[in-house]
């Protein structure tokens, strides 16, 4: 087991002491009064709050050991002094580590060292060493996920701090607000916030309806910043029908002709009216008691942050259709923050005409959320909207672009062949949830939608108008609030290339930026036993919402990677690319480092018999295995040599060779593969602890969760992938010409990589034409002939590692 | 969907307007006053909780439907009548039911009928009928799993009645007890019960720690009864133990002698000396903040009753060894009922001598939980202990020997193969997470279990001392509480022979029993959305301890089953056992009516390869689907004729054959299998809705789920399986001699059944000698010789169906 902490604040002692007071843990003069061994005891009796006397106090030291043998009780009444071995041997267990499990008593340093956990050691402890270690120890994260506070919090350690005044509100502890509020108190209410849109063509501008849950101090005076979560998917979703709106994908693709352009998506009236404002109300009218809740918000509700929900146009309780992730989407997301940063005005109900401002908020907000909610907080953030001082973008889609399509090619989310842009409209469109008010509203939506998946343009794949309104890409430049990106490497539902093209534009920007990379898919990782990630968020936002001089910037890693070989580490770098660029040349069934080739073409045929075909459209994970074991029939794959030295890649590949298909269309994949009998870590987090996560004292929780190496070993793991239109071959939006057995060059990049290839391992290139889990499905008797004289892949950054 | 309600008790008309007016639906004189449209008005407007203005409920009430195009509002405007079509459709939506997925919008009572879910028609509407009906609805369960009252208090309906006087409380609504006790002022305490016994040598009768969760207003003068959950597992678990404490199971059985007699496990002190009393507190000293719950325990907290958790003797906090079922581990967990009731003593603390009475508790005592939750709720049932008045018993051990051994085998729990009593006592003897106790602890621990191991006897698999030990069968006619028993089907962890004993038993006993099979296998059910278990429980408990006249005997069926052909179909019946006995021949293939048979025996032999028995070791579903496939070589198939119409089979199926070894020792096994190919239910219930079940208003939630029918169609389902070894032919005490060759007769049951052969379906049974899932794989060359001469199939109760 391995614990990686980058959440911790530099403090000065002086800082420690008068938390420590502020918490009740030091008492009067006790610094100075007390030596290192009763100050030890008089901060473990505090700590363990189940203890009201002092007999049971005795009870609970009796029962954790010391030393090997004897309890603390015990040691505390003999003369030995405190030493590194017995605090961090106590320390250990209150942590949760078990001796004889995760750690020999008789070797308790050296635990601690091998967990990665921070440390203070003294030869001699004086009563200053034991405050700086046990303050230290509080910030230190246990077996079960949490940082000792907040594992004492969980108890109840901080149920006396609901009753103090607003004004003495958070309580700040390194840097990041405790979880000092009462949940049971919460306000939460909503409001209908008026956008200046009217998607829904009813002449009046679009209301959409925000939930808020907000500490009852923020009635008292307390103004508290507001994280925000644009889910598309709260007020609902229409499963049913989004497997009905499903498209067939088990067809060719076709010769396309310069100028097919697909007719344009239907335009929102730009005349429209407000309503009128009748008066204006202090209170909400309407509440809630439950909505869909990202748990990292959970986190954050119990430290302070008031936490909002909007679910935007076309979503139950608002007006507006559903338009996948358009402008006008983003913007009546935006329209919250506008509201909160008091920019904006809201209503009280739907048709009563009060108004409602965001008094509570001190004006700063951030938005959180994974994927299509990421999605929204990246657009929204790329208005450059006052108030929005951070986002937190986890596996977000930058361009939608890259979410269906690629090239010049229909491709799909993985796991998801045949949803489009119309599809995810249909099952978002959670007006559907309030019968009457859907009566009547469906006309309007059948005939947008109609339009929306012709302006989509299955048919040719091109890059367009209507993928070009959802390319967030183009105004990234417009971007003031502070980023944190989170994604997955193996994420192929949202590809990596999203947060890679954010990133890189970032770089150039005055903008704060953070990037974390883990080796999960489509996941959020907030809940990982091996990483702080909760902590580092309430660190980050911290000082973005609550304007805590913490050193955030300085003390979160740029960039942070988890590690693709070995479970629970990650590494902090300052950039994704970087090192020596790396060129393979492709040879017969080799990737070498000079351009000597033995062969000078190879060629594959992409039909199969339609027994296989019809497996593998419904499998496949069948199909991947058939082409890993395919000996050249479908694909032809090119093999390094076993590299000497781990190697560490980093930035997006890119294959660039000649290809001729036999037919006047065709499209060309590629797959990168890590080639090594190895076990591997696995797909998805392994649960720990169900629930084992407690968000603060009787409010929610999480399971808590980790990536373990997978038990059996494995052959290979795909770490990029590609795909191309050879009619695209300049530009998604351009049509090349393409003639039968004509050679054309082609040049397209993989998914991005930071990914580590072990001593002995080799780099694999397997190129191939339909891929069963991404492109259409079209199994023509095309054969491809792929000339091999300058066909190169490269790799922009290597580092070789010893 | 169908939706099966059995918990609605009846009620007369009075007693549903002073229900309504309670709730404060209903007010004044209005069922007088009002007409049944201004009754249905009324009554949906008071239901809609977070509409606080006129306004916002016109708001509401424009997004139902009244009418496939009229909204509610627009409808109550107009000059049409109320009538079963609206009541019923605009019910639907409220359910949460979705126009155009789970109803059309013109055929409203067309669903109604077809989810099962109960009605009031009538052609012309009056006041009373509309409060009638409304009253029904009320009580009728909706797509969320819930009834509409329990949706609405999830959503704070009933938050007023927080405040209501202690006196006043609970709020019973149709004979159980509404959610109306506020969890954010729950008192959470711990006490430490002492018990008659000393089970860990130290010369003192062991404390038990017991944790309390219970309402504010126990504190207020209301007694409140208790719902007590022992859990060996409920202070953590020591899983890296238990899995180097699994046994090796890939050896032989061996030949056994009469005689060979386990050494007895240790005996416990008889002297020790209780602890001095020093006072006596008003007020528990040591709280906690949470504990591992049964969600129906959550569900129930809510409605007033107090939850009790303790894991009894060996585990954190507690005195004491782990026994793994003893009488001393049943009687520790008896002394928690007998302090709920005030027949024992507790104390405040471990050392102090200051006792606590639960003087908040009226005396009456359920207890609830599965496995080996619910197998300690029958031991303590057996003993007849005072002011326990009902126990929920779910997937319980009645009979460790079923457990871990049958007919003379050590035969694992489905899943579980290597584990056995010693490897749970290590599972569970959670003093390891009070390392210093669990130092102090230890030799004498590791003493008593080295010890139990021998005394369990693996050896011999026999039953003896050990085993009788704990089998509460013996002790079933002392069962004074009521008894609710819940089993799966095709439980292979607690197989179903456990229910059916106690069920068998209990029926000739003047006590109370209801008996629920599900298809699921080791699970709760208490989250489906086809059946009303929660609400089934809450009626029956309101009867049995809050002494609520709610006829619940009468309305609870006897004995319920979930049908294994078709998903959400609950049949309820008198008995398990009834119809005609069936008698089925074994001859050649077949399993045929009459005793001529065309072949006289059949032989198969046990061996396979050293590959492919690796294979099966590690994985027996291989071995399964290899059986399934075997023409003959290590097993022999009989197969009925295809069934003309539906069977009911119902029972404990028997085997009775002629057999021998070819050495002087084997095991005989047997599987009952359903053959034709079919979609069957799935193995799992199905999440249809991950926390969507509110088990109050802010407070706990559980995940909705149903069993679904599979995507794919299989061949077969095994339904029952039955193992023997052939030196325990008369009895599992006893040893029979077994020479090499020699024939002789066996009968053994196999697991009881209640199970419907669809017609065009066969029975089928394999008989076969080493189960990889099961027994322990002794891959011997031995030849068994099956002779056909008087083998039968019985199964002791079949109904025809039409």
């Amino acid at each position: 087991m391995k614990i990686n902490q980058f959440s911790i604040a530099p403090t000065s002692p002086a800082q420690r002491q008068a938390e420590l007071k502020q918490l009740r843990l030091l008492k009067g003069d006790e610094e100075n009064q007390l030596n290192a061994k009763e100050l030890f005891e008089t901060l473990l009796a505090r700590t363990h709050l189940s203890c009201t006397t002092p007999l049971t106090s005795k009870e609970w030291l009796h029962d954790l050991l010391a030393t090997p043998t004897v309890a603390v009780d015990d040691w505390l009444a003999n003369d030995q002094p405190l030493t590194s071995d017995v605090f961090y041997r106590v320390a250990l267990q209150l942590l949760e580590f078990e001796p004889g499990v995760d750690f020999k008593l008789d070797a308790p340093l050296a635990a601690w060292h091998k967990l990665g956990l921070p440390i203070e050691e003294h030869d001699q402890w004086t009563a200053s060493d034991a405050i700086n270690a046990y303050y230290l120890l509080l910030n230190t994260r246990g077996k079960g996920g949490q940082i000792f506070i907040d594992q004492l919090t969980a108890e109840g350690f901080l149920a006396w701090s609901y009753q103090l005044p607003a004004d003495q509100k958070p309580l700040f502890f390194n840097g990041k607000p405790l979880a000092s509020f009462d949940p049971a108190r919460f306000i939460r209410e909503v409001v209908y916030v008026e956008t200046d849109m009217d998607t829904d063509f009813d002449g009046q501008a679009d209301l959409v309806k925000a939930e808020i849950i907000r500490p009852v101090e923020s009635n008292q005076g307390l103004r508290v910043p507001a994280v925000f979560t644009a889910s598309p998917y709260n007020q609902g979703t229409n499963d049913e029908w989004g497997d009905q709106a499903t498209h067939k994908v088990d067809h060719p693709i076709t010769h396309k002709e310069a100028g097919q352009d697909a007719p344009a998506e239907m335009a929102f009236p730009i005349e429209f009216s407000h309503r009128q404002v009748t008066g204006h109300a202090q209170q909400a009218t309407q509440h809630f008691s439950d909505s869909p809740a990202y748990t990292l918000n959970n986190y954050l509700a119990v430290r302070g942050y008031a936490i909002v929900y909007s679910a935007g146009i076309g979503t139950k309780d608002s007006d507006g259709l559903q338009t996948c992730g358009s402008p006008e989407q983003a913007d009546s997301m935006k329209a919250i923050v506008e509201w909160l940063h008091g920019d904006r005005r809201a209503f009280t109900d739907r048709t009563g005409g009060i108004t409602i401002a965001a008094d509570w908020c001190n004006g700063n907000v951030a938005m959180t959320g994974r994927s299509y909610l990421g999605t929204l907080a990246t657009a929204v953030a790329t208005t450059g909207v006052p108030g929005l001082k951070a986002i937190i973008s986890e596996a977000a889609i930058s361009s939608w672009y890259d979410y269906y399509r690629e090239n010049g090619l229909v491709r799909a989310a993985g796991g998801f062949q045949g949803e489009d842009a119309d599809t995810l409209a249909d099952e978002t469109f959670s007006r559907t949830k309030r019968p009457a008010d859907f009566a009547r509203i469906k006309p309007v939506y059948d005939k947008y939608v109609h339009q929306l998946a012709k302006a989509m343009d299955r048919g040719t794949g091109n890059y367009n108008a209507f993928w070009d309104r959802r390319n967030y890409r183009k105004d990234i430049k417009g971007i003031k609030a502070a980023v944190m990106m989170v994604h997955g490497l193996n994420d192929t539902n949202v590809k990596p290339s999203n947060v890679k093209a954010l990133y890189d534009a970032l770089q150039d920007l005055p903008v704060e930026s953070k990037l974390i990379l883990h080796q999960g898919q489509h996941i959020y990782i907030n809940a990982f036993q091996s990483l702080d990630f909760s902590e580092m968020a309430n660190l980050w936002l911290a000082n973005k919402l609550w304007d805590v001089a913490n050193q955030a910037d300085q003390v979160l890693p740029k960039v942070l990677v988890q590690d693709n070989a070995q479970p629970e580490t990650w590494n902090a770098y300052d950039h994704w690319t970087a090192g020596q660029a790396l060129t393979l040349h492709l040879d017969e069934h080799s990737l070498i480092d000079s351009n000597v080739h033995v062969a000078k073409e190879v060629i594959f045929n992409d039909h199969h018999d339609d027994d296989t075909y019809q497996v593998w459209c419904k499998d496949p994970a069948k199909w991947q295995a058939a082409l890993f074991a395919d000996p050249g029939y479908f694909s032809h794959r090119f093999t390094s040599q076993p590299v000497k030295q781990d190697l560490l890649l980093r930035g997006t590949p890119r294959v660039s060779l000649s290809v001729a298909s036999s037919s006047d269309h065709g499209l060309l994949s590629a797959e990168l593969i890590d080639l090594g009998h190895d076990r591997r870590l696995t797909t998805s987090p392994v649960i720990i602890n169900r629930g084992g996560i407690r968000l603060g004292y009787h409010w929610a929780s999480d399971d808590l969760r980790e990536f373990r190496l997978q038990k059996k070993a494995t052959d290979y793991k795909v770490i990029a992938r590609g795909h191309i239109n050879l009619q695209n071959r300049h530009d998604p939006a351009t049509v090349d010409p393409l003639n039968p057995h004509e050679l054309v060059n082609v040049a397209f990049d993989l998914q991005p990589l930071f990914h580590r290839l072990t001593a002995g391992h080799r780099l694999g290139l397997i190129i191939y034409a339909t891929d069963y889990a991404f492109t259409l499905q079209g199994n023509e008797d095309i054969n491809y002939q792929v000339s091999l004289e300058n066909a190169i892949l490269t790799v922009p950054g290597v580092n070789y590692l010893n």
